[in-house]
């Protein structure tokens, strides 16, 4: 395979601000999965990309050294197309829930390998965790024989998917190097290509409560990955939308998953069901299928169906009572005017310390935790109206989450103007 | 001691172009000696420095994190003021040998603590063990009484001194963060200000076998550690010296210790015993002896006297034979005219090849490899006379020694204008 190199010639080249060769990264990832290139050389290598950057054929090419350190994913043998999505995380976006089922009801397989919450950002898998009885681990056979039958599965990722990128993920944490666009993208991108997906759509999110603060930052991340999918023969097409505020009413786990629901029976924030509805008919465009309105599908209650019938196989009981968390508390308006903002993430934030989300790995996540909002920006409140309502199991996480949220709330008079964000900001395809 | 940080918030203040407040670089090098910090967190660190610098306030606080990482020793009990010189390492560059026992025999105490040779250039002790019986290990009571005694030391340096850099420079060895002049300079200086000279003198070496490549980055590296002295309380000075050549006429372990001896008795290269008083006026002013002429000390005699009680005080016997190669051969001018080349870094990596350095620490030397040259550039040759005399224990390495040298020789017409270099390129004071 890969021609002989040595570690410091790798960084050394990319440090001089040298393209790396095809050769020197099928080789820095190889030795780097088999432990023949160190964590400590790793890290210098990482910074170095992050400080000089890496060029489109460098991208490309590190994302398929990372694919080719694990096994393949083939979906081929499915009677219908795939279509997945990915979303770069923010705070009360339970928008997978209900698309995944309703992308199905269309008529697409939606193969969803999902991750847990690090962080203020929500996992989906600890949002489904808390549906009694659900299990997110599946084998590959029983998550393609799911695929087949019902055309929706969200489970937790397998180990053997581009091992080069977990070790490195890991690697970057500790690092100071997570925030390198080459490498989130490939990062991503070697996961999804190795998943299998014919297609797949990037919700890539922008703003306070999201990875990318800005609008550049994001677009420029949103092209690379649209390229690397390119180039690997996925078709894909990356929506840039907004995080400033979060997504919907709730955020939390038990909580999206009640709010998930409600869109699956056709209510829900109208924000929720807007994105759910965008990122479905790209998702249906992307694998071809033009003549289903995904509308249709949530009102005639086909999606529900869906939903119910993929949280059944998986041994959860999508009628079941959902957790709610032993106390709470209320966060009242102080005056009357309209709510001109409500942070991302002094939400995110004040529901991760409520308990909803976890400081490391292995610890455990609450599922009654999290915040439920009443108004949204653009909203009229009255003094002394309740504005948010805190949950937790332990009373002691209330003083942390509402420091959390100071300097996150403003309300303004009656009148002054207010200019609200779009929440689809963009659309980035390939060229 | 110091406040507590984390190693991301450190590295991501790097990586951002922020300046390192004391605290953080206190609290970082003490982490990352006792282990806190791990490697691969620290090669981040260093690639980020490297890349993106650090002024001098930076640097002057990582220097002295790295001299409070271990012991100081203090020469305050002397009855003579304290020297002491670095050089920045070169090839043919034995001025360290009969520099010390010179300035010594004008009054002045010379605590060389050096290192052993690495890649192309040669290190201090490996050519003094090729004196029969020399020993490089004292204890610091031996050393003290040493100086004391003779005045003159030339002696491994303790582990005690700077641990965190040389924790560090290993680190740097495998990460490609070597060249890094904060990094370089502080690694040197750090060893420099704990040894406890009073005075101190660079030679740095500028040219294909130096370091550092050309005069703007040599100066820069010389200013850099200029200050760092100056802020420590050592009296300290640079030398910016020319290592396109080597300097003398040999280069490889007992070559340079016989050619050293020749310089003591009086005679010797011209440009070894020119860079030699330079060295030794440099140090004895900055010791603040003016009444002494170096010169005199060399031809009275007195600088042999003095090498000889050294060697003898360690064990070494400086009248027995030296080491000679078991194998040689010539390299001839393949034609007549002015030699207007003669590579330090070709040369170098020739004795490196034949046996005089190392490719890994633990690797052994031979004492009696190496390189002597009958021409140097100015010189007029005649075709067939002998340029190069090549020293090893092992033929099977004339080959690849022989191939180092290629290109780096270059014999033009008689009248060719040739524009020697000067030795002493510059001086770097205190501003």
């Amino acid at each position: 395979m890969a021609e002989a190199h040595d570690a410091v010639e790798v960084i050394t080249a990319k440090r001089d601000h040298s393209e790396l060769s095809d050769s020197q990264i099928d080789w820095v990832l190889d030795a780097y999965t088999r432990g023949v290139v160190a964590d400590e050389q790793m890290a210098a290598l990482a910074m170095a990309i992050l400080l000089n950057g890496m060029n489109r054929r460098e991208i490309s090419r590190w994302t398929n050294a990372m694919i080719d350190s694990g096994e393949r994913m083939d979906f081929s043998s499915l009677s219908r197309p795939t279509a997945d999505k990915h979303s770069t995380g923010g705070v009360g976006d339970k928008s997978t829930l209900p698309l995944v089922p309703l992308v199905a009801a269309c008529g697409v397989a939606v193969p969803q390998l999902s991750g847990r919450g690090l962080g203020h950002t929500g996992g989906t898998l600890d949002k489904l965790e808390s549906i009694p009885g659900w299990r997110a681990d599946l084998t590959n056979q029983e998550m393609l024989s799911q695929l087949e039958g019902i055309g929706a599965v969200i489970c937790a990722a397998g180990t053997g998917l581009a091992p080069a990128d977990k070790k490195l993920y890991a690697l970057r944490d500790v690092t100071g190097t997570v925030e390198a666009i080459p490498l989130i993208a490939s990062s991503i991108m070697s996961k999804k290509i190795a998943e299998g997906t014919g297609a797949l759509v990037l919700d890539v999110k922008v703003g306070s409560g999201a990875f990318m603060k800005d609008v550049d930052s994001a677009r420029q991340l949103a092209e690379t990955m649209v390229s690397l999918g390119t180039d690997a023969g996925v078709r894909t097409v990356a929506l840039l939308t907004d995080m400033s505020t979060p997504l919907g009413l709730t955020a939390g786990n038990a909580l999206e998953v009640q709010e998930s629901v409600e869109v699956l029976a056709g209510g829900g924030p109208a924000d929720v069901v807007e994105l759910t509805i965008a990122l479905a008919r790209e998702m249906l465009q992307a694998a071809g299928v033009t003549d289903v309105d995904p509308v249709d599908k949530l009102m005639d209650g086909s999606a529900m169906d869906a939903w119910k019938q993929m949280i059944r196989a998986q041994d959860g009981d999508p009628d079941a009572e959902l957790p709610t968390s032993r106390e709470s508390t209320v966060l009242h308006a102080s005056r009357s005017g309209v709510l001109t903002r409500l942070d991302a993430m002094a939400v995110g934030l004040a529901s991760w310390r409520l308990g909803a989300g976890r400081a490391r790995k292995e610890d455990p996540v609450q599922a009654g935790a999290g915040v439920r909002m009443h108004a949204k920006p653009g909203d009229t409140v009255t003094e002394g109206q309740p504005l948010l309502t805190l949950h937790t199991d332990d009373s002691e996480r209330f003083a942390r989450a509402l420091s959390s949220l100071e300097g996150g709330i403003e309300i303004q008079d009656v009148g002054t103007p207010y200019d609200p964000t779009p929440l689809v900001i963009d659309r980035v395809c390939a060229d």
